[in-house]
């Protein structure tokens, strides 16, 4: 997969791509992520690449024609399957999008501004305004960093099989998990539940869905 | 504010905490962020910080005791208004949470593992767990900085006047925002809205509710 990002501040890309499971990801080829500068694509003695919404209100707004000029150069390189924006107003990311995210080849993901981006830029590119949570945030790095964790793991290889994402509990929806436990069985007089440390795994399987159904 | 964050991979985090709003919070003196590699709380010739869960299955859990060692000293030397814990099976992260946090001033932030942390940590330390959202990601890192921005920039004097978070339309719940603009007035052959570019403000604001409420 090629996941391309588009930002006002790659810099705060970097460390995350560079030591978490995208890194792993990347280095086994499994992903490989362009970071697109919005200056690069700005025109004009200032390369500016907001400024003051029409109507009024504070905060700047993302300029349309950067991010536009870098999406048609993009574009006219390769088919994208889809192209993301985050956005406060989008819906709401789940994990069946992130599903359908790791089938594909190629992705453009634009990091939205918080006050936002220029309607046109939306309607020109068809994005899909995605929102990671009712929270609000003062920019859309994290939400393209959270999107593109959930959707690399579910790549084939990007992690390795003892942690198979196929044998998440969220896979099936359910959000919910039974409490983990690792050695000591006695920490600070707390004790790891006798079910766990004897090796019926039908017993285990029960305790956990009748843990997790209560929740 | 003073915030701890505890984490396997704090190299994650350097680069948000050094782009961002995050970033221009501590410079201005408004936010202390305080990164604790959890290997150096580990013990041992191999500084092990994780193990296989008891009972079985994939993936590795965070042990109890250098997390526990690490909070220890930290709530030694001061009061904490709250222990965050991200994980996968917390309860969903929301715009009143981070305003209640931003009230507060010491706050240590655990950032688990996909696969989680061991849950006599969570009982010895009372820490809140916390999901950003439904869905899946491999370790709490980034969920550890979306809380940390949603909570900062509402921190008075950690944005400019012009951000100003005090006028946000999700402050009051409300998700949904009417489309923006900025110059040129036409772009691409398409116009910006009319009413946008009279200075009717009562009619703009009308408008904005309008199509907000149709959303």
């Amino acid at each position: 997969m090629r996941v391309d990002i588009i930002s006002a501040v790659p810099e705060i890309l970097e460390s995350p791509i560079n030591y978490s499971i995208i890194k792993r990801a990347r280095e086994k080829g499994v992903v490989a992520i362009h970071l697109h500068n919005l200056h690069d694509y700005a025109e004009g003695k200032y390369r500016q690449i907001d400024d003051k919404p029409y109507g009024g209100g504070s905060g700047m707004v993302l300029k349309p024609e950067p991010i536009y000029r870098c999406i048609k150069k993009l574009t006219a390189e390769r088919d994208y399957n889809e192209i993301i924006l985050t956005s406060a107003k989008g819906e709401i990311f789940s994990q069946n999008d992130a599903k359908i995210f790791s089938l594909y080849n190629n992705i453009i993901i634009i990091c939205g501004h918080y006050k936002g981006v220029d309607q046109r830029v939306v309607e020109l590119t068809k994005a899909r305004e995605i929102s990671i949570g009712k929270y609000v945030l003062s920019g859309g790095e994290l939400p393209a960093l959270i999107i593109l964790d959930a959707i690399i793991r579910l790549i084939p290889g990007a992690i390795g099989d003892g942690e198979s994402a196929l044998t998440d509990s969220f896979i099936e929806g359910n959000n919910i998990e039974a409490p983990i436990y690792t050695r000591p069985k006695i920490f600070e007089g707390l004790k790891v539940p006798e079910i766990l440390l004897k090796g019926d795994h039908t017993k285990i399987k029960n305790w956990k869905e009748q843990i997790s159904s209560k929740s």
